[in-house]
């Protein structure tokens, strides 16, 4: 009897269903004087995303798993990855930044919450993250060493000369001139320093040699990218009601894109390219990175 | 021959200057994209704070340590706290939260660099301070389970359950009639979490046994309190010039303060009581606990 085809969308589905019981469990409902924060964050971090951060860091853990180590090991980074994506959302949606109303189909956070509520719960939500990876854990956790370098690797990819670097290269240099390598810089780092780090942290929970973590880290490179690519692509051709959010806003922005900077033929080439790349770069993975393989084929199709 | 007697100004001046030391070497200074970030970071980091964190880390740190660990592995951690409480200061004094335009007698970050550079400047100060815990070093770092745990303390207390927390309960108090326990509940937090976590820090960093470190514990939550409660008084009673602040800020915001809700007389009663309690605490530390006891009778006096 062979085994039923791999479907994307089913495995997707299970992994964003198990991520949300996880993250469900993250923010407390009871009453104290902090109430209002616990509502803002869950508000943001139950908005529906597509969890894909945290999906990749499952994907990963399993692609270089040799030896049997319980999922739930990666679990707590997965979920970690995806409070620093909600945080990111949250203060790069405030008036002082991007100004957007709508986010996912619904309010941004300073929207339903006011503006001093949202910049604490990006606040809190960040500093959730290292709690829940230096937590102690019993049974499942990896060793000590381990998890302190999975903490190295979202810090440093979250910090000033990832993310938030990225962010900030991103907002001065909006409207300028701007040049292939600046250009490069803040994807690498406004988007692509998270994803990437997402992959890294499945093959540092699973203890990987060095050419599994090689692999990984050509794949989220390279999928990071065409990731930003896809989002850049889909800002000005997207349908809006599939995105939640408005059509256009890099251009009113003057925001550095792909398609602005290459041409719109140009960045769907480059981004087609990068995940054929990689796709190949985890080819030595074998059958355990079929859903890596499928993740990289969805990044360029989809619609959202 | 007799050792000097100790003089706490040059026991705190000396500290203060190897922690600017190794802060100063935190922030890059190199010409990137995102140089105005780390200008920002650098601005409010080195903005000349009394560094009373990082020197209750090395202080508790000096107490505890038994056999001879050298200062060096609490020096990361120390730097840690100084980062997050520099942060919790930048995102504080940003117009959607209290709306403060001088912070040490200089221009507040958005004042300065605009509120968006400041919102991320905070964001980068508080990943920073995880990236620098969780880095490899040669020779001198605690073993990786101590580092975790020490982590896991940073972050507990600066998150929703800690500082976080408390300032949103102070925010969402505001202008109501608080009780004698949400006022509590708010000093425990907004500055009281941070203040002990720096103590104990110390003492996870020299794997200090239970004893040591629930006098620790007490130490650090009792002049975490007594810190505050000045703080209120400074408020009301402190010199503009010597602060490098308005004074009165917190009866024109109605914040809950020690003063406001027990009376001046109560407040200082209060006060001293406390440090004189944690003196007590601290007494099984003997004479290499001297700096602490020093620093609870300085957190009674202090002017700024």
């Amino acid at each position: 009897m062979n085994a039923a085809p791999f479907s994307l969308k089913t495995y997707l589905e299970g992994r964003k269903h198990i991520i949300n019981a996880s993250l469900e469990r993250l923010i407390p409902t009871d009453r104290s004087p902090a109430a209002r924060l616990f509502e803002a964050m869950r508000y943001s971090l139950m908005a529906g995303g597509k969890r894909l951060r945290p999906i990749l860091t499952l994907a990963a853990f399993d692609a270089t798993n040799k030896t049997g180590l319980p999922l739930e090991r990666a679990m707590p980074f997965a979920c970690a990855m995806e409070c620093i994506h909600t945080y990111s959302l949250i203060h790069d949606d405030l008036p002082a930044m991007d100004n957007d109303d709508l986010r996912r189909g619904l309010p941004t956070c300073h929207k339903k919450f006011g503006e001093a509520l949202a910049i604490l719960a990006g606040d809190g939500l960040l500093t959730l993250a290292f709690e829940i990876c230096s937590a102690f854990e019993e049974g499942h956790a990896a060793p000590a060493e381990v998890r302190l370098r999975a903490i190295h690797v979202i810090a440093q990819a979250a910090g000033m000369n990832g993310m938030v670097g990225g962010q900030t290269a991103d907002m001065e240099l909006e409207g300028t001139n701007i040049s292939f390598q600046e250009l490069d810089y803040i994807h690498d780092r406004k988007t692509g320093a998270l994803l990437r780090a997402s992959v890294l942290l499945g093959g540092i929970l699973a203890e990987a040699g060095p050419r599994d973590m090689q692999a990984l880290v050509d794949y989220g490179t390279r999928t990071g990218l065409a990731f930003q690519i896809r989002d850049d692509i889909l800002d000005i051709e997207g349908d809006e009601k599939t995105m939640g959010k408005a059509r256009g806003s890099d251009e009113r922005k003057k925001k550095a894109t792909w398609p602005a900077v290459h041409g719109m033929k140009q960045a769907k080439e480059r981004m087609q390219e990068l995940c054929e790349l990689a796709i190949q770069d985890i080819q030595i993975l074998g059958d355990q990175a079929t859903p890596l393989k499928a993740i990289a084929e969805y990044i360029m199709k989809r619609d959202h």
